[in-house]
């Protein structure tokens, strides 16, 4: 009996999918999302639609363009509906996306982690491909070792250096005497000196449209300084490239920058909904599971997806409203009151009403299927290896998501 | 040009890989951890052997079989190492372990998490292929669905009722009425009544050799019990499982069980080591990791390997030391004093010194590779696709390792 029979109601005969990246042979067009397996990340469309529509906005209305960040998406459809065109531009955080994207016809990339030497042999294979693809960094010895490369590759290898705006991660400080030496190096010794990035990673941290537009423009002003601070000691700086979803989202002014970068907006999540980026019923990604038992003298419902399927991301933790594993809803995405996934095992979730409610607990028997609202898109997407998309109990695409470096 | 040639000193000639279930081209024979891209997952297959021989012999000292739980690993090779006979007996905690375990040759499988009654037909489908598998349950309305299941198969479905022997998550409680009336179900209406289960899950809050002892024995006792009140109802209970890492290994009496399941033995991980499992040189799985900038003035050193690669589990955040998202050692295994990486991003993690202190931040320069010891090995195993296994800084083998349900 084959793999397709063997789940009885599917079968794989017209699925959209790129074949190239992955092979989908579980799920049948036209499936109900009453019949998918559980747990399966399934996609709302129509709410991934609005909040991308909501950035690419606000963006041209402010007549910058945007950059997307496909660490999120991880899949080439979904790339395609936030990228400006087929080719680009793109953001990535490892390699790996970089060839996978690159693979699927993407040619304008931005690899945003900070570049350790060992990594540029994959660089410059892809620029090899004709990939117009740049790395970042935030050391004199990165810089050395991009324009060793590029030397070495006869192929000046584009480089952002990182501007550290908000003391959150990485990157150099605005101002710091550091900033003009590794333009030197870059720009004297074979690399290109292509510009300045920044990213405000603190304004996961705050809350509301206010702190987060006082973010946006701290974010822009240190990479246009940074900018300015390079174009004075005679260095070329064509791109000043700033973004985080919620600076991007709520920025009011852009001068000076020539791209956004973001990447959970178009999914949204909890930690999102916590900081006042977006409403719970913007989360366009949930996890379907399956009830499969009750502790009722604890006031539990199990169900059969644990953190393996939410991963262990608990970002709402240290917010106001601490969100547990997540938000159970119905499967037509409305939440059930109060309840949520209190605790999570390997594949055991265990659902509860929220400490302090007085709502009840809500029916639900074995076999009832629950929609879990996710912490951090990000995280619980890397769990899965395909996006069920639907519309209306229906599952209308199986878009393959691939990971690793 | 060919994926290897790609990434220059790689081929893909003898590597010793399970090509039916991925294909790894990354990699070639006798690869130095050196050049190994990062962040990738190494298996120090010594401590490995160590701590499954650790289990097999005060099991065999105790007279009662492993049957090992195989979601840790999720490979064939490494259950291949802690299964006692390539057959089984396994238990694995989704029926996607099941499906692939039983296409490497292992029959002999239990699947040790609450059935749902839309999975009686892959279960059915298994059996029907000649695979010996087992579920279990702990509610009438599952024992209902399984017997029905197996008179329309014509296959009596061998199920263990689950036991909730320490309040920490699912199960009968011993002396429950329930108990008899769900044996009653399956007994009588079709199923196989094959016995009862049990996980001492709460084990992992508890520390020490003495506490463990007593969960092993809270574990085996209740398990007996309700095998006993079974029997005394006139059911058969050939089987009693018992088993989790801690009290598999401290257990001093199994009189009356006649299996022990465990997963995490065979890795190991800070958890455990909080908890006096084991120390921390036993632990055979770390992510190798490579230093990609500093920000000296915060004492911090940045990785290529955030949560992406380490998971987000922090097991240790409630444990008397919290080793942040890991401990960070030299290659060869050794941890730095008191370094730890306390922050992780998506494809970024943080390494400082431990809160408190007095030690010196060590100089790792930018391109330096550091090993990282996982919170949890289950969770951090599950971020990758292949184990590197090592010995003496050389890779011995490439395991794949699959994952989804």
């Amino acid at each position: 009996m084959d793999k397709c029979a063997r789940r009885g109601n599917f079968a794989e005969t017209t699925i959209k999918v790129n074949a190239e990246m992955i092979h989908v042979d579980t799920v049948a067009p036209e499936t109900r999302i009453a019949s998918l397996t559980t747990p399966s990340l399934v996609l709302d469309a129509k709410r991934m639609r609005h909040n991308v529509a909501r950035l690419k906005d606000h963006l041209k209305s402010l007549g910058v363009p945007l950059r997307p960040h496909l660490k999120t998406a991880k899949s080439i459809e979904i790339a395609r509906l936030l990228m400006e065109t087929p080719e680009g531009p793109a953001t990535v955080s490892t390699l790996k996306e970089a060839e996978q994207f690159a693979a699927a016809g993407v040619r304008d990339i931005l690899y945003a982690v900070g570049i350790s030497p060992a990594k540029l042999s994959r660089v410059v294979e892809l620029r090899r491909q004709g990939i117009n693809i740049s790395v970042i960094l935030d050391s004199r010895e990165q810089a050395e070792a991009v324009a060793a490369a590029s030397r070495a590759a006869k192929d000046p290898i584009p480089v952002l250096i990182e501007i550290d705006s908000d003391g959150h991660r990485a990157g150099i400080k605005p101002g710091a005497k550091l900033l003009t030496e590794v333009g030197f190096v870059l720009h004297k010794r074979g690399a290109e000196l292509r510009g300045v990035m920044t990213h405000a990673g603190g304004s996961y941290n705050k809350s509301g449209a206010e702190a987060h537009a006082a973010d946006a423009e701290q974010e822009r002003a240190a990479a246009v300084a940074c900018a300015e601070q390079l174009r004075n000691a005679g260095f070329p700086c064509p791109v000043v490239s700033v973004g985080s979803t919620p600076t991007a989202l709520f920025t009011k002014d852009l001068t000076g920058v020539t791209e956004v970068r973001a990447g959970v907006f178009a999914f949204m999540d909890l930690v999102m909904a916590g900081i006042g980026v977006c409403t719970v019923d913007d989360i366009a990604l949930s996890v379907l599971a399956t009830v499969i038992g009750h502790q009722k003298d604890r006031g539990l419902i199990l169900v059969d997806a644990g953190w393996m399927a939410m991963s262990q991301d608990r970002g709402t933790s240290s917010q106001a409203v601490d969100q547990g594993h997540g938000i159970v809803c119905r499967v037509n995405g409305r939440p059930y009151t109060d309840l949520i996934m209190s605790r999570a095992n390997q594949e055991h979730g265990l659902l509860s009403l929220r400490p302090g409610s007085t709502a009840e607990l809500p029916y639900l028997e074995v076999g009832a299927q629950v929609s879990i609202l996710p912490n951090h898109a990000c995280s619980t997407a890397a769990q899965f290896d395909r996006y069920h998309v639907a519309a209306d109990y229906i599952v209308t695409d199986v878009w393959p998501r691939f990971s690793g470096w």
